[in-house]
């Protein structure tokens, strides 16, 4: 077994404390991994907290991981030691239903082995996430990072990176469209950024003007303030495709009426019940749609970075030692980041060292 | 002018009265029908009564129109004097705009105008409906019915009849899919029979088990009794297509559940907010889509009408005068109706001479 050092939460209440544990030596097809960067996802606080009722403690959060290779399996063909590597939020699935055959694992019929709060399978070993200096994958859920990208800069990729890149490919978004990207926050950045190198118009919808302000930097040819009601109606019908990040329960409707005919809003952070409600009206005048979508398979999550190395994207970061991790959970619920928290990994080591 | 003979709502309380109106002479593109049957959509008794709050009295309701062509215009090419022809929700649109030159006249940027409780284009002039003894429309919102249809059971295939066909078209229902039609009533037999003619496995989809009884004669393959959760159980994740037709509020969340993955369910009936409301896991996990549709175009409309004649589809009636339609209303509020009130306009001719 390999000795890991990490942080982890050990119940619903209390701050994340320093944490040691064992992975599973590299098998065959395992790719070990020293983590260099953990990316903070503001899923990673509703589970530490167990906002969803369904926390496995002692938990290790994190699953935007990039790090160096420093041991492979026989017959790892994916990468070798030295690479830089990323690990997102799966770490495992059936790989026997149509999902898994498909190359969208994060769909599998069985469930997907979430990289932490999750039972490895067929076993009751916890699975531990990115807040560590090690991890073991098997190569079908690792991701080789091209070195030429700004590696803290990549770990949010994998998972903010991929749920908003994936629905933006599914639903064919590309030159002579009107995107919108609803919501600016660590999902929303990212969605601006690929669509605007996908080649749509982009818009930025946000229900604030500061925010605002980030848009032409970002990628937005224009900035929708969504409480803006003329505005709203001035774009009335006008969008191909939305892409909807708002991570809570908000009003769908207003959105709606931007739609083509025949266009989708796609749901990629909303997990809750939606309210206030949906009407029907909005969806049957102009045949419209709202979807979700849920990050991207593995496959796709290589395209994804591949498509970074060539367009120059990374995401927006503000590093932090993992002994800042508790105040960066307190940050977070105050929105207070552009755009992510990034973990480096090398404050662990020195501590530990 | 011409005198019209009809039934009339003259406010949200009282019952439906005997009514003369005039109607304009027919202009060059227009079509003049002697009217033989009206179909009852429970759409009528929601105008007539002010369910919407949009009501404008008086109010000839009847948007299911069927009767033979009495007088055309100079310029009429595609029906003559003679001919069975049909009337369904709409008699004009804007012609202009992006969705009435893609034959999609029910999503007019300006708004369609409807057969009754609208307004003519440009015109203060009420629109009076199909419970009446004439009517007169222009040729482009006119279909034409073979003569090989039972004619009395066509007037529902006017509203009923391409609110069902048109999603199972546009969301390509055919060999090899498993569809679900939900709800049996007006549209919902109208959708299992046109989804098993398209050569889909057809699956009705209800809350009651009496309602089952009737599923092989009208097609369905099998029936699924929605409130049964082991039954539904067994057949999540395994529908290619659902086409909801409850026209009432209801949980989405359980039909969700029957989807596969990156799978629609179309609405057609709820018009209302969406409660208890939809959750965005329901969409996210299987990428799946809730949309909706609205009737269909009039070239749509001919198309259904005649792929009916090629399979020898009509709805069920039960034929009532048009002295009985408070009575009909009143048993179409406890779905007292296998599947659609149809008002034989002889009816109306008789009690005027």
């Amino acid at each position: 077994m390999i000795t890991v050092h990490g942080y982890a939460a050990h119940d619903a209440h209390s701050p994340l404390v320093p944490f040691t544990f064992e992975r599973r030596e590299p098998g065959p097809h395992d790719v070990q991994i020293d983590i260099l960067y953990s990316g903070i996802c503001h899923s990673d606080l509703h589970q530490a907290r167990d906002h969803w009722s369904n926390a496995l403690y002692p938990m290790v959060p994190g699953h935007e991981i990039v790090g160096r290779v420093v041991k492979v399996g026989a017959h790892v063909t994916k990468l070798k030691v030295g690479d830089f590597a990323g690990v997102g939020c799966m770490v495992d699935s059936c790989r026997a239903c149509e999902a898994c055959r498909d190359d969208l694992e994060q769909y599998c019929a069985e469930g997907a082995t979430w990289t932490y709060n999750a039972r490895e399978r067929g076993s009751d070993q916890l699975t531990f996430g990115g807040y560590s200096d090690q991890i073991v994958v098997e190569e079908r859920f690792v991701v080789k990072i091209p070195a030429s990208l700004d590696l803290k800069a990549v770990a949010p990729l994998l998972c903010a990176g991929i749920t908003t890149y994936s629905p933006l490919r599914h639903w064919q978004v590309g030159p002579g469209q009107k995107v919108g990207v609803i919501g600016l926050g660590g999902l929303g950045h990212m969605g601006i950024k690929f669509a605007k190198a996908m080649g749509a118009h982009v818009v930025m919808i946000t229900t604030s003007p500061d925010k605002g302000r980030d848009a032409s930097r970002l990628g937005a040819d224009e900035v929708l303030i969504s409480r803006d009601v003329d505005a709203m109606a001035a774009h009335a019908q006008s969008f191909d495709f939305l892409l909807n990040t708002i991570p809570v329960a908000h009003d769908l409707n207003p959105y709606m009426a931007l739609l083509r005919r025949d266009r989708t809003m796609a749901l990629v952070g909303v997990l809750t019940e939606i309210e206030p409600p949906l009407t029907g009206t909005s969806l049957i005048f102009g045949r419209k749609s709202v979807a979700g979508s849920a990050i991207g398979g593995m496959a796709e999550t290589q395209e994804m970075i591949d498509f970074c190395a060539e367009h120059g994207i990374v995401s927006d970061v503000e590093i932090v030692p993992i002994q800042a991790v508790n105040e960066a959970y307190e940050r977070l619920l105050k929105n207070d980041v552009k755009y992510r928290f990034v973990i480096d990994m090398a404050s662990l080591r020195t501590a530990v060292a």
